[in-house]
């Protein structure tokens, strides 16, 4: 204080040019501009602002919920018994939700989802989570010490980023990622100061990944960092694409040989809907490649409650499995989520109930395969139609969504939008979808926020409004392209 | 590849060589060894091994239900009906825990808690936080854009360091942080990378805070490092104090003269016992000291739905209220907070229930005033009856409990024992409580894992267990700590 006790003149102790510069080059498009507009205009349409829309379409995140689609009822039934354990006398709850409830409770501290878990998750979902993996990779065995239960996946992605990045300069820790991109992977890279290595996509062979592209990355790349991590996203978000068996292998083989360390997001694993593409999970791969590579390649993947067919976002809950880890870093590990404490509790019930859904001959099985076989053909259906659509559209080329939940169509922007997108500072697909949003409520993300080949422009759009509303959204997005294209020709 | 195709003989990408070398250097004493050996002999007890006690008591974490306590009833019902909206036609469920629920639920995208929230958290819980902020602090006005729910208190206690890390060497972001200290912090330090800045509490005063003692720390750490971060418990954790008006007051203009950004870790506000003391919140005193301090300095205080009455653990929700926070800076977090999508949606709805608990006059009241205050005033007996018999015992000597959930006594330990600790490469309090979790099965933490003065020891214990329980461990304390001292007398 000065002598006559009044305080210092002093800025803020914190501004953004002295917090830490890492986040600020953290960017989420996700999240980012066109979604606070999105929500921005809501606003002004609940206050009676006229617009030539009724309402926004939010396309824009993978939130199945918020599209309308129902959740599964064994899963509700069984988180409210869990929640509120009266319930267990009440007969409108099925015996095997009961049984499942009072099986997780019996493995919580006081028979309460309000203790703490140990910090790796609840021993009886770990073990519940391995015996999927087992019956779903064909019987390769899955140790459930080898399974941490996350905060969604995004929390396991980021926690076995930040173990990974080490050195400084040159020897800095490199992670190679797909362009595009889910930009979690950029976010998390920037946070973390570590070095973003790109590597892209097919799009001419619908986003497949060829190896001579992960050659020319990697080389390229060690020239200024120490490249160390492999990034997969299989099925692709945002692009779609279902990886090709010999494609996984091609990709085992490449990081055996380069050293990398393999982080496989699988959260789309039971989003797979084109003929003939089917979900092979890294590990299995792994494993069947023989002993020389499954006893070498170190490999982390990761599942999600908030896709697939239960959509489940809001519970935050998640699994990865860490294979060949170096014990005396699993230790480290261990050690580095419990500071954490443990993820949800809520959301590791809900994990297990995915990994543990109803059996055939349980009186819930029928209805949750209803239930389940409705979700998925229904996207299905969506993703057709999504690709058709957008397809007739002169100036957009769509891929086919041959899993996930996104579509990821080329469009073609005259030069003149072009222009004007850089003349005010915008990505030109940043221009496009802002434009789109204003004149039709439809929220999408612009390709530049995942990333794209140079002179490329492209949206991500969800195919999980219903499928009427979809219908209509996508007639609106040609209507849209077609004054767009005219307008600046 | 080598020429014959096999993999060349190299070791693995991620050791403990290669790995982050700050994730090294956390520790994270609540859940350290002592932890993981008491889980165990509890596995050891289940396969029949002898031991002198029949079971592990864990008075190691801040852990209500795992110690017995019931949840709230009206909390569980409205996340039920949240989870389960179905039971809303149930009438077995009280009006307005229906009410809670419907609001919630409307806050929700497609009204599904399974829905992502905002980065932010929903806005009609941030409402009610702010709401709660401001009748709590006697009227001083809260915003709901300065309130981010979170996961659990941590979550945004590592937020707000994260972005407060910056510079390098002698510019390198310091944090001062009080010893004892909640381990939460000095791991989340270490992990980023930041400047630890010790002051310590004065154990002779009932483990206040003196001025002098921050002016002391805060001097030795200008010569290596940049303070910028003040970071309070109160009421105290390990320490369970409860600090002053005055002291706060004292802090609040400590932190404006020296420019210092202050994090107040407020969890267990409504865990104070002692007679005459009362809690404060800092932002309720920051702004009773008048403009030039309420406009001026920044503050982020945390709570959470952990601890208090309800000790929800479980669920991780928490809030945090940000005061005089740069508009660029939380344009900054909000993007920060949007790349983890948003805090597990049934968390932020218990958060909205603590802070929107039903009111007189409505059909939940009564039961829920009477459950509150049960484990309220339990509390209390507990705090005091913990103080009362461990100073009865000659070689320990404990404050008394004022508020939170520990105590954390003073033991004189006996020179031998001390060496031979050291000979073991054994903290001495970790040496004691190891031998105490072998003989009695009582599970504690020892002080070196909070941090103390050189020279002294103690251990925390919570005051959880139910206190027919709790009378027995302190009695078998006592009788431990009794032999232990002959035998190395």
């Amino acid at each position: 204080m000065s002598e006559n006790g009044a305080l210092p003149l002093r800025g803020k102790v914190l501004t953004v040019d002295t917090m830490n510069a890492n986040v600020k080059k953290v960017d989420y498009a996700v999240r980012g501009p066109i979604v606070q507009r999105a929500v921005q205009i809501e606003k002004e349409l609940k206050e009676g602002v006229k617009k030539p829309f009724e309402e926004v379409i939010k396309a824009n995140i993978g939130d199945a919920h918020a599209m309308g689609q129902r959740p599964i009822t064994f899963f509700r039934q069984v988180i409210a018994l869990c929640t509120y354990p009266q319930l267990l006398d009440d007969n409108k709850f099925p015996e095997d939700a009961k049984n499942r409830a009072r099986r997780i409770l019996q493995s919580c501290g006081g028979n309460s989802i309000g203790a703490y878990t140990t910090s790796q998750g609840i021993d009886c979902v770990r073990h519940d989570v391995a015996s999927y993996i087992q019956r779903r990779d064909g019987g390769i065995p899955s140790d459930p010490d080898n399974i941490y239960l996350t905060t969604g996946a995004s929390d396991g992605i980021v926690t076995i980023l930040k173990l990974l990045t080490a050195g400084e300069g040159r020897t800095r820790t490199g992670v190679m990622i797909s362009i595009p991109q889910y930009p979690l992977y950029s976010a998390s890279i920037a946070e973390l100061g570590a070095v973003q290595i790109n590597y892209y996509l097919n799009e001419e062979k619908c986003w497949s990944l060829d190896i001579s592209e992960l050659q020319r990355s990697l080389h390229a790349a060690r020239e200024h960092c120490n490249p160390r991590v492999l990034c997969i996203i299989n099925p692709g978000n945002p692009t779609g694409q279902v990886q090709s068996r010999q494609c996984i292998e091609d990709v085992i083989r490449f990081a055996a040989k380069e050293n990398l360390f393999l982080m496989a997001d699988e959260v789309y694993q039971d989003n797979v809907y084109a003929e003939g593409c089917e979900f092979h999970s890294f590990k299995k791969v792994l494993f069947e490649m023989g002993p020389e590579y499954s006893s070498k390649v170190e490999l982390a993947s990761f599942h999600s409650t908030s896709k697939c067919y239960m959509g489940e976002c809001g519970f935050r809950g998640g699994y990865m499995e860490v294979i060949n880890m170096d014990p005396e870093v699993k230790a480290q590990l261990t050690k580095l989520v419990s500071v954490r404490l443990c993820p949800p509790a809520p959301g590791q019930a809900l994990m297990d109930l995915v990994v543990n859904s109803p059996q055939p001959g349980e009186p819930s099985y029928q209805t949750f395969m209803k239930e389940r076989t409705a979700v998925l053909s229904a996207l299905a259906e969506k993703a057709k139609l999504t690709e058709e659509i957008l397809n007739t559209v002169p100036g957009i080329s769509c891929n086919p969504v041959q899993g996930a939940m996104y579509s990821f169509p080329r469009i073609t922007l005259p030069e003149r939008a072009i222009n004007e997108a850089k003349a005010k500072g915008q990505a030109p697909d940043m221009f496009y979808c802002m434009k789109l949003l204003e004149e039709s409520g439809i929220c999408l993300v612009p390709g530049s926020g995942f990333g794209q080949r140079e002179g490329t422009y492209h949206f991500r759009m969800t195919i999980l409004p219903p499928t009427d509303k979809l219908k209509i959204m996508l007639n609106k997005l040609k209507e849209f392209h077609q004054k767009f294209t005219q307008q600046y020709s």
